[in-house]
């Protein structure tokens, strides 16, 4: 499962990115459906399930359903200058339906703007606060006259569902790999389509595996709540289970690769995590737990506990097209996409190869009588080898390989595959 | 009893200071029964000990006491050249004794002066090996002529009592902070009567609270024998009880603040101290525990085993007036005291804030329906109550709010306002 | 134990080296015997041991015994232009016999040599697969013309013994000291003589001793598999009985110390060799254990466990003269073999003296009255004796004597002699 990338065929992820751009999600709602039934038909064994409305999951409550159909607003001489059909970013999220005439004053009290970026629509939301608004540039807001304005927002809240999606992809053992995405941005291209389509690619590769070592649960939730409603049913066997999760966000642009370890950065995820970073992009950025921002903040709370971290391109928070209208189908890119797959799919192909092992024999075998060893003693072979008996001489049942593999300075695959040749050998066994 | 210094009424410590300079303090006699009855009209409920002369206490026995009228030495003219009503530094701390006429090369023999401070009398004492001496400055010294000499010491040295203070204000818990200076030090005014006004000031303070958590052990010692042998009759109860203790010492001048951490220096007192000291003196100086010179030397020792740290300004023998006529009530000011009580008032204040608490909910709380999160969720509303989450992130039991404040690169008061504020709100409960 | 250098007689191990210089060793055969039966004349208690080709150890066989009488290159005209009789570094070790006439093609199939050192003969052996060839200088060897060659190797290899050499000198304690050295190598100086000489001169001087506290075992081993060989037949007992150990090669020339740590780096032989350079080299050079080359692949593997570290001077491998004719009775000097004996010596002296105590009274005793200190406290006398407190401060059962100089700073003689002091006091005493 150590996948060599040579003619490894890649999703066409931002093709999939850019068909699913026009959607309007949000936490809940007909747009999250039309995203989960796209991916449905990338990935036939996905199951979409509907949560009603006022479903309790520890201190949260299932919001209401939204849905959007139209929104604008027009002049008193009918031309409409902000309109929900150009950019599903001009509602506030979660706005209530409205129909109304105000004074230029009274609307400004609805519009929102960034002074900073003044040519963005910021993305912004009310999801348990009743409000209306929209959100339009600041230059755009600026040249408004004073008229009499026409807004109207034809939304709906109320009762109905939130959608989620859940794929189990059974493995040999029960032990769990958890991958985790979010579905509840409207168009924005890096947070958030990016990590779906990552998500459903590598959910596609593992598919096809002939043979997977671990059970995977992979995810595709509205953030915060779909997380915590997801752990308040599902988490005994999480915690029994998952011994590695990942968070998926802001995987396609092509800035530097940013690592956000757990609560304490000092799980199997974390490991692996760094190891594979430091093999593949050795200059990448490592965040603390404190800059956390993303579905992290659940899975690694107190009394959750999971073994996961997140591996992203440019951070959330931390570029400033983040949440605005400049996170398009140009900041994100096939080659940023491709990029974060290599680095999840070696992370998890580590996971998959990864063990303990230990010595069979005391002292170093006779790497030679196997023709592991050249069998002429010069100045230089006694080093030739050396990579070989390191991982020997950890063997002793205490490291994993990769633990094996950052002692000796070695990249885990090279370090894996040595180990093969020594299991092979019957030089190798695994642990007690 | 996290106390805000805005309009904080500060003690007229320096003052007091200025009172008990001249009297001639030693580790026994009736110069530390007048200091310790002039703390006893501000503390009226400090207890005043009298220890007979010949109490053992571990490997020590408690001296003979003594007392000191007058010394001088005169000329064979009869004028007067050394006058312990000058200074009383100008005896050798427990001289026995004597009224002899001698010539100058007999004199000579019994008397200390300091060649690189030639201005300064310098301090020294003979406790437990009987001599008599004077202490003058270099520049005296070296000017005396050949003459004959008419040295005068009337003291007496003999069996009578120790004498110390101690003033135990009780508390909810049985639990005890320590606060440990020393009173035998005649006329010098950073080491050592910074230490008994400073500490004299805590205490005024706390018994003025309305409550206190924890119960304070306070004590005004003769230093080494007095400690030791306050320990050697309440060790038991003080290593069931002690979670913190503080030397206090060297407190009164201006220089940089110094820190000396206990033996392996990872006690509750030293991560208070570290903390405390980084908020409010950022630069200050920590010193290794080798670097120890004062009664730390026995609450830290092994089978006594305290968590007591010393946190002072300039430390005892790192500054050059120390131990000399040079360290007098104009190297101590009442800003320097001020500064070291708002520093261990502090310290005080964080012991009793600090507690270990745990999230009450899995995942994290929602915020806004409590009114502690803005309920827009804009660009960077998500760092704004960053501080609160990170408490609740690692308040799963294993930290207390100090170690959290440190984790999340907060100040403790800061971190513990916002953990009431969890706490008003049901979202952080005590650890079990 | 802890021996003063001065007026300290070393032995003329140089001049050994010198003797055995000429000698044909390799894993078996009578260039062994001859070599051991030199060092019984020094050390009349080494027991020579003699094991059956054949015999089994681990993954392991110990191979047929080799033994050469002859060997040589001569031209058609009967020039004889590589002869074994000039360097036994000529002949490819373990080499089975051949008389052959061969043109320069055939021939050059069997030569070795180095283009980077073309003054240099190399060391090279084909212990387990049958081999024969001949070393020679890359100079010579370019300079050969097309001609006829006749080879010739009288050699034997068959069945017959591995020898080895072992002393064991008895202590006061079961606990032992491993030292171990190699005997396989044929003219060369730092690997291989320099070794042997060291251990020679250092079990010398441990026989006359009056009293040793330890049990040392010492060895004199073919590399690998002497090791290995006797691992296999005494694990148990070493296991239970080796606190510390030291594998000793290329230690005569007169380069920067060298330190291989064992495999987690942190046994008692770790620390003791980290402090004894530390304190008489302060400038030497760290190796990781990744790094390693000779029997402490042996002692250090799992299943093994033995902790046992190596000192050198220019370690194997990391020196040009390495494995070559270069590495002769130039490069090792009597200079650099005292100072390596130095170097052991007190390791060993480290090792023999030190112990864990704790202090007999809680807090400080009263040195004064012991006469241990100045009975006039001065401004300085209190850091006098602070190497003094500072021993009792740590003296609290949980470090030995070697941590507590390192913590408080202190060369370890100078430590040991003031816990003596203490101890003739009664101030300290052994810890439970």
């Amino acid at each position: 499962m150590l996948t060599d990338f040579i003619d490894f065929s890649f999703d066409p992820m931002h093709r999939w990115a850019v068909d699913l751009f026009p959607i309007c999600r949000s936490l809940t709602g007909s747009g999250n459906r039309h995203t989960l039934s796209y991916f449905k038909n990338l990935l036939p064994d996905l199951q979409i399930h509907e949560v009603p409305s006022g479903s309790k999951a520890f201190d949260w409550t299932v919001p209401d359903e939204w849905n959007i159909r139209d929104a604008y607003i027009e002049t008193e001489s009918g031309e409409r200058i902000v309109d929900f059909k150009n950019s599903n970013l001009h509602v506030l999220g979660y706005s209530h339906p409205v129909d109304l005439w105000l004074d230029l004053a009274e609307l400004d009290q609805h519009l929102y703007s960034l002074p900073e970026l003044p040519n963005a629509i910021p993305y912004i939301v009310s999801y348990y606060e009743k409000r209306w608004g929209f959100c339009l540039s600041h230059s755009q807001r600026m040249a408004l006259k004073p008229d009499r304005y026409h807004v109207v927002i034809d939304s709906s809240l109320a009762p109905g569902h939130m959608t989620f999606g859940e794929l189990l992809l059974p493995g040999e053992e029960r032990e769990e790999i958890l991958l985790s995405t979010y579905i509840c941005h409207p168009s924005m291209a890096n947070n958030e389509l990016s990590g779906p389509v990552l998500t459903t690619s590598l959910a596609r590769h593992l598919m096809r595996q002939p043979k997977r070592r671990y059970t995977y649960r992979i995810l595709f939730l509205p953030e915060t709540i779909g997380a915590i409603y997801y752990l308040s049913r599902h988490l005994a066997e999480m915690q029994k289970n998952v011994v590695a999760g990942f968070v998926l966000t802001c995987a396609g642009d092509e800035g530097l690769f940013s690592f956000l370890p757990s609560r304490y950065g000092t799980t199997l995820a974390d490991r692996v995590a760094r190891h594979v970073l430091s093999s593949l992009f050795p200059t990448h950025r490592t965040y603390s737990f404190l800059d956390r921002g993303s579905d992290e903040r659940q899975y690694c709370s107190p009394g959750i506990d999971l073994p996961v971290v997140s591996i992203m391109r440019s951070k959330y928070g931390a570029y400033p097209e983040y949440h605005t209208s400049l996170d398009d189908l140009s900041f994100v890119t096939q080659r940023g996409l491709e990029d974060s797959f290599r680095v999840l799919w070696t992370c998890l192909g580590t996971l998959e190869a990864n063990r303990t092992y230990q010595a069979v024999f005391p002292c170093e075998p006779q790497l030679g009588k196997r023709g592991l060893y050249p069998t002429l003693a010069t100045r230089t072979s006694g080093l030739e080898m050396m990579n070989l008996k390191n991982i020997l001489a950890y063997a002793d049942g205490r490291n994993d390989l990769l633990s094996i593999a950052q002692m000796t300075d070695q990249d885990f695959a090279q370090c894996h595959a040595l180990a093969q040749l020594l299991l092979k050998n019957n030089l190798l066994k695994e642990a007690d």
